[in-house]
């Protein structure tokens, strides 16, 4: 078993755990607590100036570990995967002005094709921005989702593709994000959490838990603790693999989100201690 | 792509399928229709007698395809653990009674314990059953369940594990269910189909359709053709890899449980014949 989180520098928390805050709210409740780490999901530059906010933030003291998130490139309609091309490259000029390293990739799928057409146009949607996140300097993280997202979400949905993709794409500027809530009972987890270790393709780390039973399938995730996950064993996994970034707590929660959001994030550091 | 059914002498459906119908009114309607094969669910059988239960389905010219369902191994607690041995023991005499060839294994996990052990206590239960199995001539067939279902209902969410399993076991009264629902994700799943195919391990197939969106975990099953799901391909798989069983129709739906069965049953067989 890892080392008990003995602090909080290596914390981060997505936008979208503390929704009902704005970016500068979640940014002062974040830092005050001693959080060091932020992920900014777009929703929430929505109508900023972007440049300013990632000032704020850095004012915090917060590192803006990523942006989320780009993807979605799958479509039957060319000018629809065209349309995700541009909004891609508009997901890395945001990165970039915000001082954010990384756009994190849900890739995305079309029910009305095949899953290998999908992963097919998932391959070229980021061949085809590659060059400009390279230009930029981000790096563009390959997140696998849950099997029960393959409809419409993402037409990846193991690690081991993930870095199939990231390895054929071969960039120092795409790796993977590792989503615990995703990969979990995966039985090759392990050996592919190694495998883009190695190849230097690990680029995140996201913690949440499973709740038993689940009644939503997008927006009921747990915070640690609550569910099924073995979290630390999985966060040994990605630290034996040389991962020494940030652990991201990424909670969708219809339940979280409509109680009082300092409570909540109390919540957040005390499972964040005790249990990933 | 497959040939189109021309006639529904490889129809089967679950007795769960149209949950409202006792079994003998199942039988009843559909025989009338011209399904030549039943799955019957423990539950229809509850204060029956199940030898002439058994007798009424064969007298509709029913074929009964297999029992639904052993399995639910894993507990931390070993008395549990008994329970479920005896438990699929009685699951195997009644299938014999009723006069169903085989019993499918929905496998269990425990949230209290590892997968990697909710697994060894899957298998170690198989292992403890087959003699029976075996005595009174009832094949098992392992069930992967989807990876939304590995909290609680199985620690098997994959065809290479249930393959790995039933290999281990080497019986052959082991061998592996095939459903479109649980499985239709995985990038591996024709190589899977030919594994079990040419283990001769292939021993049943289940249809149905994943919806989008899909409202319900559990009960939101669609008809053949309302989903995502490449049935007809799937199907070319599993005849390709040598099954010429039964197509079973399993679906659990809050929806279509609430309409009229007749009805139902039309739709049924429309969507079998159009879209698997």
């Amino acid at each position: 078993m890892p080392k008990e989180h003995t602090d909080l520098s290596k914390l981060c928390i997505h936008t979208i755990t503390t929704k009902p805050w704005n970016i500068e709210e979640a940014a002062k409740k974040f830092s005050a607590v001693g959080v060091k780490g932020i992920t900014v999901w777009r929703n929430a530059l929505e109508e900023k100036n972007i440049k300013e906010t990632g000032k704020i933030l850095r004012a915090h003291d917060l590192t803006i570990v990523s942006l989320c998130r780009g993807g979605f490139f799958p479509n039957k309609d060319p000018n629809k995967r065209q349309e995700a091309i541009d909004d891609n490259r508009r997901a890395i000029e945001e990165a970039h002005e915000l001082g954010a390293s990384m756009v994190v990739l849900v890739c995305g799928a079309d029910t009305t094709q095949s899953l290998e057409e999908s992963r097919k146009q998932i391959h070229d949607g980021i061949a085809t921005i590659l060059p400009h996140a390279a230009d930029a300097g981000i790096k563009l993280a390959i997140e696998p989702l849950h099997p029960m997202y393959a409809d419409t979400r993402s037409a990846i949905n193991t690690l081991a593709q993930a870095n199939d993709m990231a390895e054929v794409l071969n960039s120092q500027w795409v790796g993977v994000a590792v989503d615990v809530y995703h990969l979990w009972w995966d039985p090759n987890l392990e050996k592919e959490i190694k495998r883009c270790g190695k190849s230097n393709n690990l680029f995140a780390f996201h913690i949440c838990d499973w709740k038993t039973p689940t009644t939503d399938m997008l927006n009921d995730r747990g915070l640690m603790g609550e569910g099924c996950i073995p979290i630390k064993k999985i966060r040994s996994w990605v630290g034996d693999a040389g991962f020494n970034g940030f652990n991201e707590v990424e909670i969708f929660s219809n339940a979280y989100w409509k109680e009082d959001q300092d409570i909540f994030l109390k919540k957040i550091i005390e499972a964040y201690q005790k249990h990933s």
